[in-house]
């Protein structure tokens, strides 16, 4: 496998049957791993949870055979509120299932800015940092004032109007003047940590 | 005249010709009050202090005539920076040539968010705020949720790439979950102004 | 709570269940204010009447609670017809629920521009304006030429082909020739109100 | 020839060299008609005026030739200012090039809606209006709604920040809840007047 | 009522109830005038034809009452396939209700160009054309070279990928390079059936 | 090389220096080919003159080096008019310095449809076309109505106001109804080129 | 018929009584040619597969009749994964409908360099490439650089979030470093399958 | 100081004197480290040589000041060719400025993978690879399938027509199939080495 770590189904666009079936080679070829299905319908939920044990559902993601150990760094995933919880959770439980020690901040809005700064020392406690947003998608410029660490931000299709499905977060994101923030796709929590696990290899005295 | 006040030349895009003909016309109906020119090219500011007395110039903005004595409530100007001035400062000047009190707050941004939060008290201390900024153009949803008084967004044309002229910052600003953030098209600080006017003409007791 | 006023929940997205629970929050931690949900499918409509006593509904949105006193200026909610009533109501139950006298005036469009001026003095009676339009999104522009106060545009998503879900309404808000006018939002009645009681407390003596 | 009336160089993009040569062949095959050229540069224009005798120059356009005696019906041209005069002038100067009396009413704009009203009689007097709006383009709305005349709407790229070069007024015009308006593109005042040559040759005894 | 014609309910995003209540008023008001229903979804139109007699169905448009007979000129709705047709239906049966004598030529597109060409002298016969045309909507360029009659443009949303909902159509015939050719929004057969009611009333003798 | 044939500096961007050097290292490593600079400046193509011998100009392109025997089949490129010119000559030369006969068929449009079918036997007479539009940019879909041979479209950013730089004719030509057209970059005549020699390659007795 | 080969009915947006009688059609004027119906929804499909004998089907299409020898040269078809399959099957069924010999090889990503390369053999066997590529779209790019064969790229419309329905694969190949390539409309499997039979009769000795 | 490190002036926009004094400013705080300022026109950057000592330039960038010793990992910045060197290098001397050992490796593109693959082993030796590329910007998806480090992708505005001014390879970037890219805004060279800086201090034993 390219790298080294829990795969994932993405099974928007497939039948429930494709995407246990591809589970079912993930889980063959390395059984010593999790497999992940993101984007799933409730049909297919049901048939990922007759077809497996162990199974962990978090909205529409499904997790197959038990998480590893954590054995890298540690990962903070925030977001703002409800809406975007299945996008951070996506972000969650694939970096849980990568290894990575990873908590949730939820609650914290740029619109709330005192609220958020309650939780600055927490925010500094992290070696990654993976900030997720809809609407405006302005958290990510505000918490990468407060730390140093990686920042990764991962805009959210939540938002009506102007928002045009997730693009108006996307370019705050984008074009955003605190420095060193990177970007991934709308919605793609499963990518943010991807990109913390690469990361986190880095500190990683056993690897290579 | 509509709206019993100060007006303005649009210079973009004229002559200077063109621009102080209107400046004249405009003097001559009312006298007793100062007439704008903004976006003028140097050649035009040029021609404009040379065709009138008591001219006042921000980078590229002329009023001709003194101001009034404020008689409206206070308003606040604020942005994030250098490259926001010239937007700033378009809402700065007319606000006072609209006959409104009115403060700059420069080089607060989002991502040095104590810095901005040590000018808390201040920015309570207006009637109305004009929040100013390019690029991301976050600011106004952090200002949003530090008052309750009228709030007005002001998205400018600075940045690169996917700023795409500003649009990244009127998405941000229309998308803000600060609630009760209101929008002017990108760079108009002319029209933050007038709204302004418009706003704190409610408190006026001398009015209709 | 952030701005002392009515509160509400976006209900698009969420469960009726999430709803009916967000909105038993906002009511327990404030009993004297109505709490609001917008943008409710018709079975979220059914589980809020279900769950609570004294609910008004107007198309998509719920107030649960008692409406409070008028105690501000008043506000003048304008529509040019049916299309657009469902966010005119957003607008018109909001401002209600924060305090606000608001009255609605429909069907004045502007390609029957006499049907229109026969409103010009009553337009001009309110202390607040909110416009709402969709397709060309003109109305605010005309609206505004005939009163000095302030004036939010309301942008909807009704139309087809090039409206592109409310864009063109947007832009025609955005770039308006009526100076002084500020936008929100596609089909954000919620926000106009918001911004309607931000104005109309710089007229409030027991404020602050 | 194709349309059997005077033709236009479109000379945006040509050398003044080209301009000349294309202008004078035009001159040759119909030496009875006049030949114009849109969108040309002041080297263009000196250039043509140094070629040609007799040549009518209106901001960018030159025509060259007499202009032939009004054969058709009445078109009025409308816009709100000066800055969409040079496309104004296009149409009209090409529909009197086109043998049609031509009229200008320039200065009546949305937001003054009381100084359009002023001119309803003399709107419904003209066989075609061609009405031309730059920024958010709402003028062929109102106009249409007071006659019941063909009515041609010419977006201009007049603006700035979201009018993004003459698509909001784009938009608005295509988007107009007046029934029965037509639309062609931004800044393109000689096709405007060439539908109106379509329309009037429908009311001319003596063709086919 | 404004235009002195047949009048439509747009039934898109409206209750079959809301539709026949809609026709009714129309009926009443003007009993000797059809009225239409555009954009009906079939239970719609069940519930017209329910509650009407002399209902004529085309696809998704409802007439109530009896076409007039024809006193204006004579209409050609040209498009190219079966996929257009429900736009040239709008446009056709618009026209008639409107009292005008109205041909529909289909199977004819840019592509097949003898097909087109056998056709030649038949467009040449109708007083206004009006072009309907999806995809790359190239038609209307071709017919207007073949006939100097008024043109209108009908680019309609059928298409996939790169079509982007009528979008490149509609920018087609925005950018034809056949002089004066007019158009509508997407999807607008019943505006372009109101255009050509404003030019052969320019024919009528008995106006005004 | 990658590909066995001639090469091009795309010299917009570069200064002539670069383009000179660039082309010098083209010319040394394979001195048997003709070696391009497409896009350049004045500048530029006078500094190519005056480092070489033998250089071949066509507006913007400079060609270092003889033409090779024409050896493969032949190309037919066509467009509408002169504003098209620069892109059709792109192509033009290129296919010539890639060794294919290449021919150019000028002054042909969609909207004097009867001046394209008196070439109809020529346009056949083809191995390969190349048709390059601007504006709306259907030349393409009539041609391929026309013959079998491969069709390769290349729109032009070629036009004003809703042509967006070549968008609209881009969109038309992906939109095509006309089966088997395929579309490259805008004005990239010389990727066009390149694609008809990868087709006349399949003909090439001598090849692999 | 056009193009002599077979033909094919676009199903979406069509009711399957509708598909079933074009298909007839279709069949009845060329019995010895199989009949193609593409983007058939699965009611469509058994309506088909009801009405005819020997239907082959994949995914969303149906091919009616027997597929002929192949007589032309051969077709690869490339793509990374199961979600672009439905296209890629479109092009491969289409090419085998119009007698080309065409081989499929699908799982082979531009992420994962080394499993592509391990096929550049046979890759470089058939004489027409179409790559078909969702998401980024970068698979042409990197299979042009191994073959000097004709190359059709064919962006498909899977992907989320930023790929915006297909547009970022479409661009990506519009844009493709890898000179030569040409573009099909997103999703068009039946476009690119007719464009390689436009290149492979070039080689066909008993043509014309 | 916010991060610890060098820091940049913006100079697209600024007159020299501004960047000078922002220079000044710059040095003064933190004299023992250097300072940028990135987007020089030709007239700023002889200003800046101007002013101080010591100043190291690169195209449109200049560096006032040593560079510190690398204490940090190795950074490896990736690009196709000429065209994309100015963000390559704004990204490599702003990685040595923040004391990263920085390499650059140019002239390897996805069209001519063996190139690329010959540097296999090299882009595994660096801790972190920041990957420029305009036009398509494919290259960052084939680099990260082939090391497991984290990855950096950086689009440029470089290209033409449908590129977009660097939407293209933006898009292209944010849908990338290989796991864990993440992406900065376009032209972004500085913030492409702020995020390195940001990712290499998780590594840094002295950090804290
Ligand atoms: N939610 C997600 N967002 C982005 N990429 C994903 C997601 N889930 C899975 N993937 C990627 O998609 C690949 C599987 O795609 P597929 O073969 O279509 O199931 C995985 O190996 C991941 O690289
Ligand atoms: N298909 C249509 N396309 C565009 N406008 C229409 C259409 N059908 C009706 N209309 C217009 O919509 C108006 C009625 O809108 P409504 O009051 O929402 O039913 C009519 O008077 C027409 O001007
Ligand atoms: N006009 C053009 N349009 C598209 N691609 C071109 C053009 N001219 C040159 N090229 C390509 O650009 C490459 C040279 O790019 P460069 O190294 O930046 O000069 C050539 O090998 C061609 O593949
Ligand atoms: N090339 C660049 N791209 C993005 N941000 C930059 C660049 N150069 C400088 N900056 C940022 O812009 C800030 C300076 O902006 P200013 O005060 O307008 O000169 C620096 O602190 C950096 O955060
Ligand atoms: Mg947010
Ligand atoms: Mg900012
Ligand atoms: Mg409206
Ligand atoms: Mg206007
Ligand atoms: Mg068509
Ligand atoms: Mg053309
Ligand atoms: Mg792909
Ligand atoms: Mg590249």
């Amino acid at each position: 496998r390219r790298t080294g770590a829990a795969e994932a189904v993405f099974a928007a666009g497939k039948t429930p049957d494709q995407v246990v079936r591809a589970l079912t080679e993930l889980r063959n070829a390395h059984p010593e791993l999790p497999a992940l299905a993101t984007r799933c319908e409730p049909a297919c939920l049901e048939a990922v949870k007759a077809a497996f044990d162990g199974v962990t559902v978090a909205e529409t993601l499904a997790v197959v055979g038990d998480f590893p150990e954590p054995s890298l760094g540690t990962v903070g995933v925030v977001c703002a509120g409800t809406s975007d919880l299945p996008v951070a959770h996506e972000a969650l439980y694939t970096s849980r299932a990568l290894a990575m020690e990873t908590h949730l901040i939820a609650d914290v809005g740029v619109a709330g800015i005192h609220r958020l700064l309650a939780q600055e020392e927490r925010l500094r406690s992290f070696s990654v940092l993976v900030v997720v947003a809809g609407m405006e998608g302005a958290l990510p410029s505000v918490v990468a004032g407060l730390t140093d660490r990686p920042l990764i931000a991962v805009p959210t299709s939540v938002g009506y109007g102007a928002s045009f499905g997730g693009l108006s977060a996307l370019l705050t994101m984008l074009n955003s003047c605190a420095p060193g923030i990177t970007t991934v796709n709308i919605d793609n929590g499963f990518g943010a940590a991807q990109a913390a696990l690469r990361m986190l290899r880095l500190t990683d005295q056993t690897k290579d």
